[in-house]
């Protein structure tokens, strides 16, 4: 059985944890984080250390650390026999100084406090040889039903989609969020229409499931809706976007 | 009881449809629509016309129709006791002719052939009247557990709210596909952090929920990811976006 000592205690380093201690395939050996406090809720289920010195000797150091923290994390472990990998999407693998290592990247946006179902969570992995992207897959196939090899130039990109499709969307619903508010409006009643805006996904390709003015050139409505927006950033981003709809379905027809 | 006539047979008429046919509060007793082939899929539950004016006496009419069509509708309606609503976010009540008018518009995006559970889509209602509004309340309260009412100007409103977050937010999940496709990276590796996007705001709002390199102000990141885009409308979006979302954070600091 693998031996895994995980590096970091934050939302990423959680989730893992939770995900990691109800696998059979490997054994979640130690907790490393610099902060004792936020090492506190691990202690109960597992050893933790706040001393990168007192590191165990384990078959793979998992660090889910703060992407600046991965190369001087790696630099303590560069002698130790045991694969390193790290978990950021942004990271290429080099930076890791490390000889045998890899990447492990959940695909997934995490919340201090809330535990996901890490079996759907997309797991892209990559490897400094094949023997150790195949060690990685069955880890990763232990805690996930979906598991991509992806390089470091793939997951580069997958990482921007991921600011457009999360980031990006996040703000919008914030915008949302704040025009409701300017006319004492719930954000409750744009729920639904967020969830079901995604679900449909399920069996509609975003490209399928655009509707509205923009999509169907209805200048008068978007007139009016420039009008009504009270927000010159708002009124900006409205027409960068209505724009870049309107190109959409015109570049298809 | 109440007895119903739906006009449309687009995809809010179709959900409106099952809705109203499940409940004992009122009869649905007609479907209007002026293509044949459309009423078809009604016909073996409901009597059906293409007929304007063959259009049944009946306690309310909703029309279901796209906005430009509401008034020309509501005019052949403009004679009858009924009370006639539209379904529209974007339209003003005053669009309908009738003298006892209201609207009924359920805050959700309809999909051809997809059924949604009404019960938990906002209706949001207005009418000419107090009693009307009570009638109009009853109705959305027996098809929905979300019923609010909202006036003319507000629903204005949050029809702009409404595209910002799904026909926007749909947008950039289209463009996160198009930054996939160009690696051959299945969208389906960004399916689970869409949905979770969305599933965490019933525990943070959208402005306590932002991550990403725009939020912490990572200058480096942001510049790596404009080099790695490929088009000069995503760049435009990214930056304006980006520039968006770290205003949002300093003006709140």
């Amino acid at each position: 059985m693998l031996s895994i000592v995980l590096v970091g205690t934050g939302n990423i380093a959680e989730n893992l944890f939770h995900a990691l201690r109800t696998t059979q395939h490997s054994r979640l050996i130690q907790i490393v984080g610099r902060n004792p406090v936020a090492l506190q809720k691990f202690q109960k289920d597992v050893q933790t250390t706040s001393d990168l010195d007192q590191i165990a000797e384990a078959d793979i150091y998992i660090l889910a650390v703060s992407d600046s923290a991965i190369r001087s994390v790696s630099q303590k472990l560069s002698q130790r026999k045991g694969i390193v990998v790290h978990t950021s999407g942004a990271t290429p693998m080099d930076a890791l100084v490390s000889e045998r290592k890899g990447v492990f990247y959940p695909l997934q946006t995490f919340t201090k406090g809330r535990i996901l179902d890490f079996s759907g969570i997309p797991i892209c992995i990559e490897a400094s040889d094949v023997q150790l992207l195949e060690t990685l897959r069955e880890i990763a196939k232990s805690i996930s039903k979906k598991v991509y090899e992806v390089n470091s130039e793939k997951r580069k990109k997958l990482h921007i989609a991921a600011v457009f499709t999360n980031n990006f969307s996040n703000h919008l619903f914030h915008i949302g969020e704040m025009i409701c508010e300017e006319d004492n409006l719930p954000f409750e009643l744009l729920k639904p229409l967020l969830l079901e805006t995604v679900q449909k996904l399920e069996i509609l390709s975003p490209f399928e499931a655009q509707t509205g003015p923009a999509r169907r050139k209805d200048i008068e409505s978007m007139r009016r809706h420039l009008e009504q927006l009270s927000s010159d950033e708002h009124k900006k981003l409205y027409r960068l976007l209505s724009e870049s709809i309107a190109k959409t379905y015109e570049e298809k027809l």
